[in-house]
């Protein structure tokens, strides 16, 4: 948090906008065999053989998504490339490709777009995706990045939000709600730091949490593991806005409801006494916490066996008719509507 | 220019994210036999059943691209496809999908939006493709834009920047320097209306200058008509920087040079008396304007009969060797060396 005067500055006016882009990414390699043309032409080419193609975008502002405050940059840039092939992991897809466009204001030198770029350059090397092409310019303020992923999968094993079938069994990856707890850390942080700029937090305690906020990853895993296991999922969704707000859409769409057992949600131990720390509950902060960047899908009963065993995979409810609706069942055994009280970038 | 107090204003918090991104795309209709699934899942999905797909990403940021004093919201949608949709009719492809990225700040009510959509749903029908998916989030300034463009083409007809070759022809579609002139002219009016809000300016005789600006089109029927005259065009480039900035472009990817006749540079009437009126040299506008969205491509001399009769195609030079370099040959017949004056995005 604390500037360093003496880091060397180099305008980015200095190298104009295809200097810049091509500074930028001189040491994007091409590793995908579907890449038939990369950065450099109008467009980029790829050849997908008659597969399935996947794509999806997203988004990132500075002061709405992501505060630079605690964020460095090649963090930042890590994580923008994960939020977006966590959206082609969940269509149970290979992510191939992105296109990254990003604006920046001139109080950006290019060393923090080489920072930056470093991020997305070890997001690409180790999501085994090549960067196809993108944008660059100026913004009147802040800094913005947009990305875009292309996956592809065989037909039979791309999987939407819309395939759940009652009695299908709910699962989800990892564990929940850590990711929203660190930004409350980081939140803390910074207001002690803005109260006074010379203290040295000690946030050893708080590692798993704070990793899981500034540097998450996305189920790459996943689709080799349930192929590997002979389970195809009948529905998925990412879990990026909190469990409330992902199990609702995937319910919506499937035209179906769901029981959602509270004891069932996987929590980290660390999640669990941060909670106290901070008197929150933790039921609550894994169900509308968001940042994830897990998994959340439907098996049929018959592959549960094939599921259990697995330390990644948590079976945390069932899906049941909609008239039924979308409920969590409490400790105490009772059930209550499940609310989408995830997080909101639309707000005044 | 003069705003309305009585237009309705609906506050996009009402709505929320996924509210809004229903109520902004419901009229998007999947048309595009590729399309296999359009907005609502993680991802879209598309299918080219073998055929090289082509991927472009544009951001266009208010304040930096372009400026709402002039350019009324349903013309920025418009355009902000159009612009995109070039880059794959640069690559010689036909463009079947997009998705459509936006930041916004809450002084733009919904109805703002709503007008941009109609502007992104006019070009997407009149171009044909499919809106596929997307984003959308406020920001703390301004608006801003990110589209990006998928299409596909048969690997032979697919045109790069860098296949052309000695003694090909340089060929530009349509006119050049009449979007540049058009945004001189309005911010000549931004600037009377500045000094007197009540000034009601006389546009009429710019009517072609202010569409070429305000209401561009990307050369989307050059790929046919290049396939009815039997003519596959050796490489290809979007003129969206200026002639002189895209001929270079294509010159030092294909490794050659080129020589480009002052006296052939298609100008329409109306640039010509507006660069009178403006005192500007219309070489020079034509060279260095920017945001025609013609093509700029090369074909084999011995293609030259079966495009000599069009009228949307000009012969404006040929190729060169690498060492003769990129010249202008102007009408004194003397040959200066063309420089890249375009348009840079990132200055200080």
């Amino acid at each position: 948090m604390i500037e360093d005067k003496n880091t060397p500055r180099t305008s980015l006016s200095e190298l104009g906008e295809f200097g810049l882009i091509r500074h930028l990414t001189k040491n994007f390699e091409i590793k995908q065999e579907t890449t038939h043309l990369g950065i450099g032409d109008d467009a980029a080419v790829l050849d997908f053989d008659g597969k399935k193609c996947v794509l999806t975008t997203d988004l990132l502002i500075e002061g709405v998504h992501f505060d630079l405050t605690y964020m460095p940059l090649k963090h930042l840039g890590y994580k923008a490339v994960v939020v977006n092939l966590s959206d082609v992991y969940a269509m149970n897809a290979k992510a191939t490709q992105i296109t990254v466009s990003i604006a920046v204001s001139n109080r950006f030198p290019l060393e923090a777009l080489e920072e930056l770029y470093a991020g997305i350059e070890t997001a690409a090397k180790i999501y085994n995706v090549d960067v196809v092409g993108g944008d660059t310019t100026s913004s009147t303020t802040g800094l913005l990045i947009s990305i875009t992923a292309v996956g592809h999968a065989d037909q039979e094993v791309l999987t939407y939000r819309s395939g759940a079938k009652e009695n299908d069994l709910l699962v989800v990856t990892g564990d929940l709600g850590a990711a929203y707890m660190g930004l409350q850390v980081l939140e803390r942080e910074k207001q002690v730091f803005e109260v006074n700029p010379n203290s040295q937090p000690d946030l050893d305690q708080y590692t798993y949490l704070i990793e899981r906020q500034l540097k998450p990853e996305a189920r790459k895993d996943i689709a080799e593991l349930l192929k590997a296991l002979d389970v195809q999922p009948t529905s998925m969704i990412d879990i990026s806005d909190g469990l409330s707000s992902e199990v609702i859409h995937l319910c919506t769409q499937s035209k179906v409801g769901a029981n959602v057992y509270e004891e069932k949600i996987p929590l980290d131990p660390a999640v669990i006494s941060i909670c106290e720390e901070f008197k929150l509950n933790s039921t609550t902060v894994a169900l509308n916490g968001g940042e994830d960047y897990e998994l959340l899908f439907t098996i049929k009963q018959e592959d549960f066996p094939k599921i259990k065993a697995n330390p990644n995979l948590t079976v945390i409810g069932h899906i049941v008719d909609e008239k039924s609706g979308i409920g969590l069942v409490t400790r105490a055994n009772e059930k209550i509507a499940l609310q989408a009280q995830g997080w909101n970038p639309i707000k005044e």
